[in-house]
């Protein structure tokens, strides 16, 4: 079975992309309350990307704020996007064991993504029900974009930030070629420190557009020894005046972007 | 408006309960895996401990499993319980401010819940957008129940252990008397440390049974400066023979004996 880890390295190779499509598709943003309206834009993000997004990363707020008819959404979200790119769950679960074997099947089972985002505080116990798909990513929160991202993960635990024990610790999970790390595209230099601590891990890189990041920094940084795909999702689902143009221009674009800071 | 803090105060003393009922309905423990008898059996539990329960803590990857479907059964939980109760949506969720917006959307506007778990690691941007609903609780991931919860929560940081820094952090958001802290019954040192930090705040106390926390040390050492409420899932659901006089027995032994500890 072809591990997460190979699977992300071929499809970033065969689309010459590093680029994951965000899909936070609020009321808020496009201006339009109802679901059905929603839905369709969601599509239309979709489809203008296609052959441009190595991944796409379905937030669950945006989704479960519907109740049982936006996990109907998300159903057909996952469906939608079929094999033409990998699905990353962004749900940042994170329970005890027997839990956290109930939201993999939620998530690997039934919904069928192909890798999910978890958030590390509860230990090992909540990474393995999920990492045991051997052919599934996880994503293990490591630091975040928000500022108060700040509030525990630098603190000293006990001689250095709890964010690199976390990457450290994740480097030991990392068994069946499956593990890879979240950090916020607004954290140059603690980047700097996981991709030492971590060389080969994949990294997932959000927080560029609206949360200020610094995409040449992260493109280049994140993929100095190892994959980094970076995440936009306003930049590009809400891209000038929303038309298909619009978007694709926008998603070509920080590709593009990307490409060249790696290329150069 | 009534603070949460208050209310369950309120709640606990006039039911004379201190026993919140973990909702964690799973076929394998049910022995049946229709979705209809499950629905069935979780109606039978909430039918056979409505005067007993202070609290139902449905626990939302038993739900989520289920998919679309399961968050439609979620929804119908929430509403059975009605006001019998107070309900915790145990989804512990922690995710940048932007997102966690749509979460408290999802938790309390949509699913109508009194309270929710959060997860701490991403900080105060990721608890402020649910406990700015004045009159809801947010009960905080202190301390957890699993065995690799040791792994990050007991890290001195730097010079005391993680889950101490957030007790006393938690504190400082407790501005609208609606911050609460879970902490497992299977670390009843930690307790004590928390009570003598956070000697007010309500704690959730999980962990009893499958599991192998101590009650008793639990309910005197949780209520001996603030609230504390013991939950109990399998212990309960699935007692005895899972007939409803197995079910009833088993919540009021549990409930009598707390209240006998605490009364002591």
């Amino acid at each position: 079975m072809q591990s997460f880890n190979n699977k992300l390295v071929k499809t970033i190779n065969q689309k010459k992309s590093w680029l994951c499509v965000g899909l936070d598709i609020s009321p808020e943003n496009l201006g339009e309350s109802s679901l059905n309206l929603l839905k369709d834009h969601c599509k239309k993000v979709i489809d203008c990307t296609r052959d441009i997004a190595v991944a796409y990363k379905p937030n669950f707020a945006f989704f479960e704020r519907w109740g049982s008819k936006g996990y109907q959404w998300l159903e057909e979200v996952v469906d939608y996007i079929g094999d033409s790119a990998i699905t990353i769950a962004d749900a940042k679960r994170g329970d005890i064991g027997s839990t956290a074997e109930q939201y993999a099947i939620s998530i690997f089972d039934h919904l069928k993504f192909d890798a999910v985002t978890i958030n590390p505080f509860l230990g090992s116990d909540s990474i393995i029900p999920f990492s045991k798909y051997e052919d599934k990513g996880v994503f293990i929160l490591c630091r975040t974009s928000n500022p108060s991202g700040n509030e525990f993960q630098l603190l000293n635990s006990p001689t250095i930030p709890l964010f690199e024990n976390i990457a450290s610790w994740a480097n030991g999970l990392n068994i069946n070629q499956n593990i890879g790390l979240v950090i916020g595209a607004t954290r140059i230099n603690e980047l700097k420190s996981i991709r030492k601590i971590s060389p080969k891990l994949p990294l997932l890189i959000p927080g560029i557009g609206a949360q200020g990041g610094n995409l040449k920094s992260s493109a280049i940084i994140g993929n100095s020894t190892g994959p980094a795909i970076i995440n936009v999702s306003r930049g590009i689902s809400f891209s000038g005046k929303m038309s298909d143009k619009d978007i694709r221009d926008s998603a070509l674009n920080y590709n593009n972007q990307i490409r060249n800071f790696i290329n150069a």
